[in-house]
């Protein structure tokens, strides 16, 4: 047998700490599977509290970048997160000395990827993220290694977790956002600041790691068009309820003649689509391959131990010798995405607006509507209330974003509608 | 760049002719991904008859296994299929001569896995067989790398696409078995000898070998309990229906303190699970490991396309160099694996009764079934009819199966049972 497999890790919070209980309960098995012993060597951390694992063997540094340069390891793993800052530094300074990395930070590498996997290649070592996106699912080596053969012209799916929980629960509840969101901060499901999660970058990082992988383009994280679940309400989770969808959020890249459309936005699903089903904190992401069609990755999409599993995958290639490109192709080969504008989509819309309930209030939305060229699908108004605010939700046929743009600004200005009208995209993948 | 990889292929049926396909219009991608020229140099069928692809540059064989011996080529695909005969001489012959082995053959190796395994691994070549288990699904690569940081306790599966097809169609359409089978083969989906995929014995190959690989033992298709989906009709489907679960050919394999229980055979599934909405041709195979939870996988099961996406996946790692033991630990360290017979499932039963409509039947085969300790759930009987044949369905609480094996035996024994009872494994995963 080899020389132990050296690792230093840097960040011990849930998916740190789930690491090394992982790789200690787990020792012998994943010596038998690599044919290499592994050995933590090196720990770093905020503040070097009691941990409940054992540290005897264990270096402990105070500052996670002198780790990186000093200490013996052959691969650092970077679990402290963030796009800049101390987290950056770890992985440039561990891929300057020579040693593999492993990170399971999708905001360093959403904003930094192409150029982190330049030097990585360059100095011949490794740099891993299979935990930066949907957490113990093997959707990266997935793409990168399983579905290799093919061409992907869209991949998509549920990227974050939070989200999923927050629109799955006011379905089944009725309640609204507000109200939900509290319950999954309690539950440990969303964090005490959850912009990142609900406001949809988080899963923005991920679509774009998932697109340069699929695409072999740069990441090009500025390109995607965001948009975060606050604007649902439990009006328009009923209302799709009655149409025959689910709301989720969404995370789409697709490759098209023009260039790559990368979006996260709210989308309304038909019920019986099988990304429809997946409720909860777990995620799920789909691709469509030239030849092997579409292919679905379901499981836990965070938690310490689903994203310690994908961590010690990745420790698992490196130990076999596995090292490949970070983005599937070599880093120079990486094409610079050409992105696609949002308002170029074409497809149907959910719209819904609260008038003011009188004669003409129709008509006047109606002759925009037609002025834009958008045809109605469907339209619903179930109360009456002369004189006072209610509900009216217009579907759409297939119509450019732009249009619908257009005639949101108008609709907008009528003196009827009494409240920003709230536009959710109906997508069929 | 170094060498091109040089690649003979025998046998040209549905996967062979879509491998050619997919290599010749995806080679500049093969290229870029792999880093190396792919060239298919030999080739071997029945007949020599026109193909639709280009064969100027290639070899041709009339004997694939002096093609395996004589070529120069540095991988073999062999996809003939069949346990024995031709298709194991390839594999033999391409093993000894130090090429790497690519194969879809599930019947090869789950009669000849472990064997194989060590002989490809003493000649220090590649015995792959992504394409073996559900087509498409890169599943072999999920478990043996994606989630090798995980002890895996279960592993299972809709493993036959022909199956989940014609269960499906009976339940959308109320049609009975031979029926639908008639329009399976017309479509396609079945072969004109069927017993293969319908009897079980297809999905038994298949888990045999995800045993082995997620339990680390050797494959033991021996102690595979099969059964099929001959028995089930539409009544039954019906009654699924009504109690809410789906009828489903699922593959279960489940490490305990005792050994591996491995069995095929039909299952009611509650109807919300998400295996019960994996509907058509598709397949899925869940797994559960110690760390990540449930994992699963989800998409084309066979087919040209899908199965080529399969093998080519396997040339795309050997040409990168990933060279890996074919269960995922040596094979001198795959253990015997120790059975444990499906007389000691605990769990519940459904049992479909044809009884003569007359007084004291259900005390009858209450006594036998209090006799065994069984405790009922639920009974229906929708119609009356005295003195004529009715059908009677129970469903039980969990017991034992060598319980419920005593009670069929004596219920079978019964004067008032008219036909051969059928049961049916309901089964929550």
């Amino acid at each position: 047998m080899s020389e132990p497999l050296k690792i230093a890790i840097a960040g011990l919070g849930t998916v740190g700490t789930g690491t090394v209980k992982l790789i200690q309960e787990n020792l012998g098995l994943l010596t038998l599977r690599t044919g290499r012993a592994i050995s933590i060597v090196a720990v770093s951390a905020r503040s070097k509290k009691n941990r409940d694992f054992d540290m005897s063997d264990i270096t402990w540094y105070d500052d996670a970048v002198t780790m990186a340069a000093e200490s013996d390891a052959d691969v650092v793993m970077e679990l402290i997160g963030g796009s800049e800052g101390i987290a950056k530094e770890v992985v440039e300074t561990a891929i300057a000395k020579g040693r593999h990395v492993i990170t399971a930070n999708k905001a360093l590498l959403a904003h930094h990827g192409a150029e982190l996997a330049r030097k990585a290649e360059e100095a011949g070592v490794a740099l891993a993220y299979e935990a930066a996106v949907a957490g113990g699912i093997p959707v990266i080596k997935g793409i990168r290694e399983g579905l290799a053969a093919n061409s992907f012209d869209l991949v998509y799916g549920i990227l974050n977790g939070t989200c999923n929980f927050i629109l799955s629960n006011m379905r089944e509840t009725g309640r609204d956002f507000e109200e939900v969101l509290f319950e999954a901060q309690e539950l440990g499901y969303a964090e005490a600041e959850p912009s990142f999660d609900v406001d949809g970058i988080d899963a923005s990082h991920k679509l774009s790691l998932l697109a340069s992988l699929a695409f072999g383009s740069e990441v090009d994280f500025d390109s995607v068009y965001i948009e975060g679940i606050r604007a649902i309400s439990s009006l328009d989770i009923a209302y799709a309820d009655e149409l025959g969808y689910r709301i989720k959020l969404l995370g789409i890249a697709r490759k098209t003649q023009d260039g790559i459309d990368q979006r996260v936005h709210p989308c309304m699903v038909p019920a019986e689509q099988p990304i429809a089903l997946v409720e909860g904190v777990l995620n799920a992401v789909v691709c469509k391959g030239n030849h092997v069609g579409t292919s679905v990755f379901e499981g836990a999409g965070a938690g310490g131990g689903p994203t310690a599993s994908a961590v010690v995958a990745d420790l698992v290639d490196i130990a076999r010798g596995t090292i490949l490109p970070t983005f599937g192709i070599p880093a120079a080969k990486l094409e610079k995405a050409v992105s696609q504008p949002v308002e170029t989509r074409e497809g149907s819309y959910y719209l819904r607006l609260t008038v003011e309930d009188r004669p003409g209030v129709i008509a006047d939305i109606a002759a925009i509507l037609k002025r834009e060229k958008i045809s109605v699908k469907s339209l619903l108004q179930h109360e009456s209330n002369p004189g006072k605010a209610v509900p009216l939700v217009i579907t759409t046929q297939e119509t450019v974003e732009l249009a619908m743009i257009r005639a949101l600004e108008s609709i907008s200005g009528l003196d009827c509608v009494l409240e920003k009208p709230n536009m959710i995209r109906i997508v069929s993948l």
